[in-house]
């Protein structure tokens, strides 16, 4: 019934010479002389554009003159062979000029812009190609995500992102509230009344889904969450956002060793839909990278990207503990050598950076999986060991990220969870909801947090996490 | 490399009798006598249960005592026929507890709850056959949303939640703050100085993806947002919450009409994919349903729900404008005979709840596309039409949940959409990155919003929309 839209994608994989079509799309580029036009079109299909080629004395002067970057043209025409990156172009016809682009005050110009400029243009960006490129292999990978799910059995969970609890204490959290900002109703105690606010209570944006998750998953057995987390940390790195978007499956009667094999599972599958689904986007990102590293000394270079992709999917996973991880650290080169900042000294510390991508990138030159941390360093929901010092968290660690995923096998028993909580100082009163999965018909149940932008962090081989998010948050940014 | 963990529902769609099999799973009920148990287990991947055949004898007889709704148990033994409602069922030869149940304080008793009871308890209603069922069908829709657009070369954009523009006016929004609440620092003017909050100006969590969308579209052509999105209102209806998920897709070079056929095949789509994919939890809500309606009478009763499903996907949407809309009405039985609360007389009203049922249940009976709305009532970023009175706007009526899609053309021309904005007082110099796109390279482009839990509720047939999302935020309502 829809009328079929021809896309500059099916035009330049199906198009055939001699067929008569139409196609809107942008212009890139158009160069040439008075008698021959090439312009390059693009649609945001593909990172490829379709070459117009326009014969100038058939068309109206004024029109031509509007064929500048950025326009937004109509072309009719007939399919040609070409020779040249393409195999097929379009001989123009007809040209409508839809929207005019003024080249004197157009931000995207036809040359290279830093990263920089265009964060700070980023309504326009999407229009470049490497961000064209950035924004469709990051929606390849979201359909990945919920294709290995619906696969696996999973049922995706829409846990809620205000939530009334802030038990989780993952980090600092952003207050959700509609009390006048001035005069806040407050209690004869000297506090904000927040009785009054909208939902009768404080509340705040989520740090995790992971504790609804769980609800979710000692019913339906097995769901994941896969929406956006907040963190109101001051934090302007590279790395972190204030709004970025998390993916947690949280599985019934997996231990940790099937939440490891999970993980790696996952990870190969996604990783692997991206070397089958957005080749031709890869490319282009790759030669970016190399492009880009070539300011970088040799040695500091990062493998070349998609050879990094395939080395992933080759290698299982190496699977250490902590105590072994720690080991391998302070009998390591860099410790000995006080090459460190963070030197490893006395069992418990928690690994920083440094510490993993060494153990990564230069111990055992794949990705590993480090388990059974010091309950210290580790949050209150995570199973107990049997040595009474450690707990069964994992984390998975990647050649240029560090940490991609963090998870555990959860506490089950509800005497061992609530003693934990008593000490560390976590009112079991408020966490009624959650404690009822260990009262009734408790399970062994396991789950892990990937964050969505790390994993296309790792895909794109971009550096700067706000490259990778259509319209980054960070400290004194909201824009868009 | 995984361990495959058999779960129920594979069990009962591949089982074969003299299969040895192990099973985890939670107690749904138990009879029987002194000497052989039968209990219906159930892990959450199907709506059926498998049962277990005990041999009480056989069995140490304090752990079958603990064989009690809620228990988490381990089951190991041989499937063998079964002439019960399932083919196959589990004769037990090992059995254990995993996690026990308490009969006496365990809230989900085996007998029928009220949804209210369950609403008071949603950490455990996933575990009741309705939930479940809804839950299963949720995720299934989510899937069909991704793999429709997928499949039609669509990108899935994340737009951001905290949003630093208020221009919309789609409805009251929540502040997002770190500001210290009591004692927030002021400007001179007496104001609350946002510039110290977190992001450096006043945010709120966002009402629409729809402006960000228009960005993403007008470079890669088609995108489409899913996401949680908010309102702060105070409406205690079945209808609405402070937080849903809303889909959003927008396309560059599609008008008003591209837009309504694509409205129309995706609906299309996700209903037959419920068809195709939920059999067996549609016919138990069918049920549940048939079972609610008894109580109506007969002429206020629904058509049962997979008939109605069926219905839907064999007939043409009708597509009228307001005006005819509005005479139809007009000309109406209830309007004449003053039946509507709302009487509709003059053009140019917007249409209530009651006049959209009445279109869509009773002169049309199918769904009903309205389009070219008066403008006054609609928002400016909507297309003007040449008469100057309406825009191109688009409103799709489901029987039963009245607007489910709300959508238009935008508006590409700059100077027409700087009038309206001005006209309604929208300052466009905040705007500036919004208008961006009508100044480089502007097109023709059109999009809509699908309130998911809306399609949930058609798709259930549930009647409070408190029941088809996990954890409903609402006012004075923030549990779990």
């Amino acid at each position: 019934m829809r009328t079929l839209k021809l896309s500059v994608k099916d035009l330049l994989s199906a198009g055939k010479p001699g067929e008569e079509v139409s196609i809107k799309g942008w212009v890139r580029t158009k160069r040439g002389n008075k008698q021959i036009n090439f312009v390059a079109l693009n649609d945001g299909s593909t990172i490829n554009n379709i070459q117009i080629v326009v014969d100038v004395p058939n068309f109206n002067e004024e029109d031509v003159n509007k064929i500048t970057t950025g326009a937004a043209i109509h072309v009719k025409g007939e399919l040609v062979e070409s020779k040249g990156e393409q195999n097929i172009e379009l001989a123009a016809k007809e040209i409508e000029i839809l929207g005019e682009c003024n080249p004197e005050t157009y931000p995207i110009q036809p040359k290279k812009h830093t990263l920089e400029f265009l964060r700070e243009n980023a309504h326009l960006r999407f229009r470049t190609s490497t961000f064209g490129a950035i924004f469709r292999v990051r929606n390849a990978m979201s359909f990945a995500v919920h294709k290995y799910f619906n696969e696996n059995g999973f049922n995706y969970l829409h846990t809620p992102l205000i939530t009334g609890s802030d038990a989780e204490g993952a980090g600092e959290m952003f207050r959700v509230s509609t009390l006048d900002p001035i005069n806040p109703p407050m209690t004869e105690e000297g506090k904000v009344d927040y009785k009054q606010d909208f939902f009768g209570k404080a509340t705040n944006l989520t740090v995790s889904g992971q504790l609804e998750g769980e609800l979710g998953a000692m019913a339906l057995g097995k769901i994941y969450t896969f929406g956006p987390t907040f963190r109101a940390e001051n934090s302007n790195t590279t790395r972190h956002l204030a709004e970025f978007w998390m993916i947690e499956p949280e599985m019934a009667f997996y231990d940790i060793v099937d939440n490891m094999d999970l993980a790696e599972d996952f990870m190969k599958y996604v990783i692997k839909y991206a070397l089958d689904n957005c080749m031709e986007d890869l490319k282009f990102l790759s030669k970016r990278l190399t492009e880009e590293e070539k300011t970088k000394k040799a040695d500091e270079r990062s493998m070349e990207l998609i050879e990094k992709l395939k080395f992933v999917l080759e290698e299982d996973f190496a699977r250490i503990t902590y105590t072994e991880a720690y080991e391998i650290l302070r009998n390591s080169k860099p410790n000995k050598k006080k090459k460190f900042k963070y030197l490893i000294e006395e069992w418990g510390v928690d690994m920083q950076s440094e510490h993993e991508r060494f153990l990564v990138e230069k111990h055992f030159k794949k990705p590993v999986i480090i388990t059974d941390y010091p309950k210290e360093i580790k949050s209150f929901y995570m199973k107990q060991n049997a040595d009474g010092k450690t707990v069964a968290a994992m984390d998975v660690l990647f050649p240029g990220i560090g940490e991609i995923i963090g998870g555990s096998q959860r506490e089950e028993n509800l005497e061992k969870l609530l003693t934990r909580m008593s000490e560390i100082g976590i009112p079991a009163e408020e966490m009624d909801w959650y404690l009822d999965t260990r009262r009734y018909g408790s399970a062994e149940h396991s789950g892990f947090g990937l964050g969505f932008e790390r994993l296309i962090l790792f895909i794109t081989g971009m550096g700067n996490i706000r490259d990778v998010i259509p319209f980054p948050r960070t400290p004194n940014n909201a824009e868009f």
